[in-house]
């Protein structure tokens, strides 16, 4: 047995004692009187800042019994060999899913919603209540989540390959897919302006939803599994993707004040509204675009605290790893929300970044250019700076590989090693988002190419919201079902 | 490495080929005109077949996998060492959950109720529809079978110790608690004939209902986990209180037949009625209590096809252990549909083997007698015989231990060995059903044992249905709620 070197990271403790009672008072604030207008969102907060202490504290404790059962790993991109806890991100999904199971009784219990309702009519969009629709809507989100998890955490025992492994979020998808069909739920995609000629405003995709629904939780799951690799980054992702879902949903709650944000700039006549107790911000008083975005809240702000929690401890240079298990429960948890509040569209496009890596892995993903086991750039002990990893061709590559290399190559994705004479392709490096930014930025060490990378995922998000807020009224109207 | 000589049992290829079509025409059933009373029912009996048929066919196959990742044990009452695959009720549980979800739409889909609907108005009770309240019960249920998957996963994995591991199955049961309390479940009890002038006819146990559902999948969860040892002993134990539970469930159901059992040998005037189109036999007509039932029997058909298929290599010589996981999620089956069909009374029943060994264990799981990490018998490789296992007193028993050993000595529960002068008690028996046995009946080898083991199992239950319907009239009357 070695020593560990790396002790876990010492915990703030008397700041997190201090929130406690703050955690405390919003579990408890939709019991006392007078209800606020939507009660369970307290409940929600306080139940997050929980499902934070809770991770915070439970990763360093319970690293030493995954490392004893053999869920460990060491940090290839470090000099030391000390065994890090691997799959730690059971441990996130078991606090989030718990959080999520005893969060049931404020938002769906009768007792809650009686007692506001003998309160008197409220002002504006009050949700006290969620029908036993939302229940079985919500339950089954809980039961894909769990699948996933429960899934994620078999990959990391056994180890499954990964071109077996990418279809696993499809069979998580299923409680899911079920209880919509069992439903009748909506299988309507509201068609783009310029094609409205073609298929009129709504399209029926009838079965063909049901195959985009499992295409989108397996995209969610696997786009953040292949950008790994390097301290903190799958964390990171789903940290500032979960920010900024929380970011979209907070335009569509009824607040007590009220403000617009002009488009203007942008060219077109577009408008974000927020705010206003009736209006309810871009929600124009729809209740329930309310409670989908409620519904989405839900499920966001106790995944961003726990990932808040795990980030601390994850951080370079890492205490533990997530595991499969990690990105399994986060990029489930995004579809779950995309699907069930109805805004897969926009939900795309905070995953920017990961569509860029997605579609630069596709030569080694589907095996134009060889794919090694690990793509995750090169560590140089000595200047502790990463450089981009190499693949190397150990037959001469065909005719296609080469030319789709020398494109990637004069875009600047990817740099080529050629023979000097015959001008043969020798090596080039992996096709990953991360060595892209080695490339464009130089040689970093593993803290800054992280940084790098949550750049890249906020300045996507801003770009998301342009495109959602700003540029989707050229091919989009109002109407959103 | 070991070559291992306990190759998989061979399967009767043809036997199994040849019920594929058999359950296909059971799962299709539901689509096809006229549409029967009770579609669904058709769906969960294919479903079943398909079950079986999954796990006979992927317990063997999955094996080595399981080897590999270190889920294995070797057998303690062999004479060969070979490692068999350990923690294998995960893929029963896998497959009996898949099937569960798979079964949503049929259960609970609108568009086989509006084909029924559409058909007139049916003769009897026909239950083509399910309201949402029971999809979300199901998908509660679910949530719950799930967790125990999870949670027997982890103690395999992880090797949690028995006191600590005691009150994981209220974790599980979490969902089922919160759902039931969002929807202001029924916290009433009826209250024995004997003591309704002290509590009325109807007693409110409020939150000690919640208590009691906790305590009632604990109970199921570890009395089936500590009746365990020998091969096929955990097994037959959830087939035979499945098949119990299934056989109770049919009195309730509208059959084209009808009789009547008369039971004026018991010494009452009960009857016990069966089928009856109109009345459905037990339920008088109640389209509750049918349909309570019904979703008993959506849970235990698959249960128990999921046992059947698993026990044809559980069996001696066992060429796969179960693991805690089959154990948490047998039981917490049960008690799933204890509490959600509303008859943990007669559930509790089935169970008299199991409260048996568990009152019998007492003395040991509370620390009066010492308990020895393994209880099971004690293997005696010359004569191929199984022979009670003792526990040792190292330091004197207290006055007591001395005591309650020999009251349990005086009624042939356990054997003593006492010190020839002093009379001091040495060794006893381990306390457990199976040593009962042993002792009883003399030594006996291990597949005798479990035969026994099952016997006992079938004569409980048949007790049990003197007991519900011969006995229960005499302090209780017909009112079920």
């Amino acid at each position: 047995m070695s020593t560990t070197a790396i002790k876990p990271r010492p915990l703030p403790t008397i700041l997190l004692v201090g929130l406690v009672p703050v955690a405390a008072w919003f579990v408890t604030r939709p019991l006392l009187d007078p209800i606020p207008p939507l009660p369970a969102l307290y409940a929600s907060v306080g139940m997050s800042i929980f499902a934070f202490l809770a991770t915070i504290h439970l990763v360093p404790r319970l690293g030493p019994v995954f490392i004893a059962a053999n869920l460990k790993g060491r940090d290839l991109l470090k000099i030391y060999n000390d065994p890090i806890p691997e799959s730690m991100g059971l441990v996130c999904a078991a606090i989030y899913i718990s959080g999520l199971m005893l969060f049931i009784p404020f938002a769906f219990s009768t007792s809650i919603m009686h007692r506001a309702s003998a309160a008197g009519p409220p002002e504006g969009i009050n949700v006290v209540d969620f029908p036993l629709y939302q229940l079985s809507v919500y339950l089954s989100s809980l039961l894909s989540l769990l699948t996933a998890t429960m899934l994620g955490f078999l990959d990391d025992v056994f180890d499954i390959r990964w071109r077996h492994k990418l279809p696993i979020p499809i069979i998580a998808s299923i409680p899911l897919l079920m209880v919509y069909y069992a439903e009748r739920g909506n299988t309507h995609v509201v068609v783009p302006l310029p094609l409205r000629s073609f298929f009129g405003t709504l399209l029926n995709l009838g079965p063909l939803y049901y195959i985009y629904m499992s295409l989108l939780s397996t995209f969610a799951t696997n786009s953040i599994n292949i950008l790994a690799g390097i301290n903190g980054s799958e964390v990171s992702q789903a940290l500032i993707i979960g920010l900024s879902v929380i970011l979209n949903d907070l335009l569509y709650l009824p607040w007590p004040i009220d403000f617009r944000v002009p488009l203007h700039l942008l060219g077109n006549k577009a408008e974000v509204e927020v705010g206003g107790v009736w209006s309810a911000g871009m929600s124009y008083g729809s209740r329930e675009l309310v409670e989908r975005h409620l519904f989405s809240l839900y499920f966001m702000l106790p995944l961003v605290a726990v990932c808040v929690g795990f980030m601390y401890h994850n951080w370079y240079p890492a205490r533990a790893f997530p595991g499969d298990t990690f990105c399994y429960v986060t990029g489930m948890a995004f579809a779950v929300i995309g699907i069930q509040a109805h805004f897969s569209k926009t939900l795309l496009l905070f995953f920017i970044p990961q569509i860029f890596n997605f579609l630069l892995s596709c030569p080694q993903l589907f095996g134009l250019v060889p794919c090694p086991r690990h793509r995750v750039p090169r560590f140089d002990a000595d200047t502790n700076l990463l450089f981009p990893s190499k693949t190397v061709f150990e037959k001469p590559p065909s005719r296609l590989t080469t030319y789709v290399l020398r494109i990637l190559a004069a875009l600047g994705l990817t740099e080529l090693t050629v023979h000097p004479t015959s001008g043969m392709v020798l090596e080039a490096t992996n096709l990953t988002i991360l060595n892209f930014f080695l490339i464009r930025f130089g040689p970093m060490n593993e803290k800054r190419l992280v940084q790098v990378l949550m750049c890249s995922q906020i300045a996507g998000s801003a770009l998301a919201f342009v495109i959602r807020y700003g540029l989707a009224s050229l091919v989009y109207d109002g109407d959103r079902r």
